[in-house]
């Protein structure tokens, strides 16, 4: 019996970077949280300490505002994609990079060219994995907040000695949407227009949530999934996490009043939690698109 | 010496409330965080521990909910002052009580009637404040990061042994806006037109924002505040609490490369916090209004 | 009528300062979050954006900094002080200071003199406020999660249209004190034992949650804050924000299970908030200690 | 070309369950988070909104609530094991279980037997997998802050182009510990001494962060599993993930003081992030117990 190193990796996580186009008194922002993950042969610096393979996370960070500089940064998964090339094909000692970014939205204020309020809590999400010789690119938005105050169900569920809920045709169906998809190939010029599928994936997702008449949190899920793959061919997958906030009834009999699913009370905790895959038969295998 | 009671207070805070209205198939949600806070006379709760004089937290909970079923929610404000008036009204034990409301906005997904996407992180507020006799109302909003990328200088302040930084005349102007209003008077009816008021004060506060050429936030703090007495004169006071979001250029010399001021780390710690009031010389007394 | 300049102030929040002090290969190191609020006459600064009388929150930060490396840090009320009065005494346009200041605790692994582990969440808390002329001190805690599990009932209350809550003899009792309190006077010269006195108002405050038969929280908070100030002449003043945080019993009567009090969950919100003040009916004037 | 469900599974997570033993005066508190996945044939509830295969996520967390009940809490590892095998071997549609607990330690408050203080953020976590045959067990931490104010140096990595890292023999290592160790084998029959396994585990850990003359992070990530497994045989493979704190010397020599690393500022992101796996090399497969 020995004691070895297994699965390992380092990096930088949330730099927080913005970046200002100028284009004259026209301001562009770019506001994004960037991670930086490597792997390679550590086992060096991990049994003794020799860092002789290591690109210090500070360089990473270093790098990342000056591809910024040097780049700008357009659509995110372009410029993860151009930095995990980048730690990949400069150091021999890094096998794989995955670059990792949320952006954060901003709206324009209108007085001014140069002025922006921000948003929200909704993020767009990329993660791009490269192994040298391939590349796999997972879009994605996560904080985005939804409800249905009609048009789902839930019942014929399975009863057992524990089973107290009672089933009901007509419920509040609140999630919070965390979902990423994995598109069909990665052209390595980053010629895919990222931005149009970002926002036809979003739009697909939110439609799908508005449009399905509910009879579980599964069905919609599935349901938001399915419709991403009929109208994108450029996605082979979509991995949905659809918490389900429970928006409960409160019960106002005791004080004379009725109460038709009108007055409900938001719980934080606790909170079902549905996570499904959608996935193409013929989706090209997933390689690092996953990982971890 | 004797040992006495000071001020003091209870009440319950964050109950989540969510209301659906039905109107065939086009609905509307207000969706509430509701805190409320009374006082009286609860020496002897604090001092036996009998309890004679304690509406309970349980009850004031209770309360809320039942109110929204009896009378809506419509403005919050008005939701407010209803649920303030009744606890003082109804109980000889409780001298003043002070309802805070914060609202969530969410957006309607257009497909269906029914269905809603959270908007983000920026709240309405409402505090409203009842002593059996005279109400205040102060309105707000919380949650609103805005940016302007041009536009804003820093020179001209005291330097002593300790100061290090450089004055500027192009530097990158961020803050989390905490804006709360108080108004001249509020009308027991709910008369005032509270939604147009707060969209308004809103939109000043933004416009102020975004167009006073800064030479300090102390600056655009007045400039916010004193565009929202000017414009709306059912408003006499408004606070602001703007922390200096800071947004540092990256220094890319090592690099060889150039950085004006484009590309930028946000920094979480420390911030910098102004606060201010601004205030009409001929307001009425804030009586209650910022208790607390 | 004219708009004009209300009450307003300006500072640097979070600075998260990290001190050690080596004795040979043993280490001490302090853990702090230190903000400082300044105020003076700033009118110029918000009308016309000329900063002549503005010592920038960079500069504070620096001289945070600064004094740690000079003075070291010690007793969080002294650095405090020294803090505060440093900024009054050395710049004429500076009128008050306040200097708040959060202590994390560390407890030592033993193997070696310079390794720890953060102790958790609570918080030893200083505010020293100055006006040039005196000075004024607040000590306290926060994050101090507390719970009793018997000796705690809730009967007598108000009923009205809207009481459900049902009386009981055996509840469980949970909060996490908020507490500050007020020194009597505060020796210029830093005499005062700040550390024996802090241990000291913890252990009264924990031991008086303990041992006090609860028939309210208001009772407990009393129980805490007087037992206090009958131990510790150098305190005036105690001020406690105790949220009921609630742990309901769980019904398993429809499983044929009986539950005295056995399996309860905890609840996140609403909570009830419990707030007052325990003071000698001597105690000095407060002036602006409790600032802001 | 067809769109199918990929993997999926559903649960509750985050309830809070608080369980209280009375032995006479003397009570005992078991504080803890659960959460539940379960997986199964569940393409019907994903394609047509059928749930005859679905145990619903609020019957899940009422079994945890009764479980409590019946058989106390125990060691959290045993819990989570009743748990899981009771999901999968009672309801033909389950054909995996995972139990995920997280327990909040308390204190005694001296004075009487049922009073606790908490002891703060960090957590004692165990997450069990079952699948009708064999049962996987990963107990862990969480939240555990750690600091070496000596002993820790960074020399020798690579430089590019874009390194400006200084390199140090000198500086403070700071992290927050996230562990995970699978046991080599789980009796079904809960005869291990969970308690003082995790006892011992997590001193292993503290003593080899402590004693480990640090050359990266990376070497005290593996020196911390490596010890773990040399001094635990019932534990084949330890995870850590271990953020870099970075804490900045700061640079005081523009106000003339010397700074030999004793005034330092801690930043809060962006941060390294090193993660890793130290496993023995005869380790029994894994099996279901990372899933997730």
């Amino acid at each position: 019996m020995a004691i070895v190193l297994g699965p390992n990796s380092y990096g930088k996580a949330e730099i927080r970077l913005v970046h200002v186009t100028r284009d004259g008194g026209r301001h562009d922002i770019s506001d994004l949280t960037v991670g930086v993950t490597l792997t390679g042969e550590m086992t060096a610096a991990h049994l003794t300490g020799n860092n002789a393979a290591v690109l210090t996370t500070d360089t990473q960070k270093n790098t990342v505002f000056a591809f910024a500089a040097q780049h700008g940064v357009g659509e995110i998964e372009s410029f993860a994609l151009l930095l995990a090339r980048h730690f990949v094909d400069s150091q021999a000692s890094i096998a794989t990079a995955r670059v990792s970014v949320a952006e954060h939205a901003w709206d324009r204020i209108a007085s001014t060219g140069h002025s922006f309020a921000r948003r929200g809590s909704e993020i767009r999400t990329a993660e791009i994995s490269y192994d040298g010789t391939t590349a796999w690119a997972v879009s994605g938005l996560g904080g985005l907040t939804v409800l249905n105050s009609a048009g789902s169900e839930f019942h014929g569920y399975l009863k057992d000695r524990y089973t107290t809920l009672v089933e009901t045709t007509d419920r509040i169906l609140a999630t919070d949407v965390t979902a990423r998809w994995r598109h069909t190939a990665l052209p390595l010029d980053g010629g895919c227009d990222w931005g149009t599928s970002h926002a036809e994936a979003r739009r697909h997702l939110l439609e799908a949530f508005a449009e399905t008449r509910s009879l579980s949190l599964q069905q919609t899920l599935y349901a938001m999934g399915s419709r991403v793959l009929e109208n994108r061919p450029e996605i082979a997958e979509v991995r949905l996490a659809l918490p389900n906030k429970h928006h409960f009834t409160v019960d106002l009999a005791p004080f004379g009043l009725k109460n038709p699913n009108e007055v409900l009370y938001a719980s934080d905790r606790p909170y079902g939690l549905i996570e499904g895959t959608v996935i193409r038969d013929d989706a090209p295998p997933a390689g690092l698109a996953w990982a971890a």
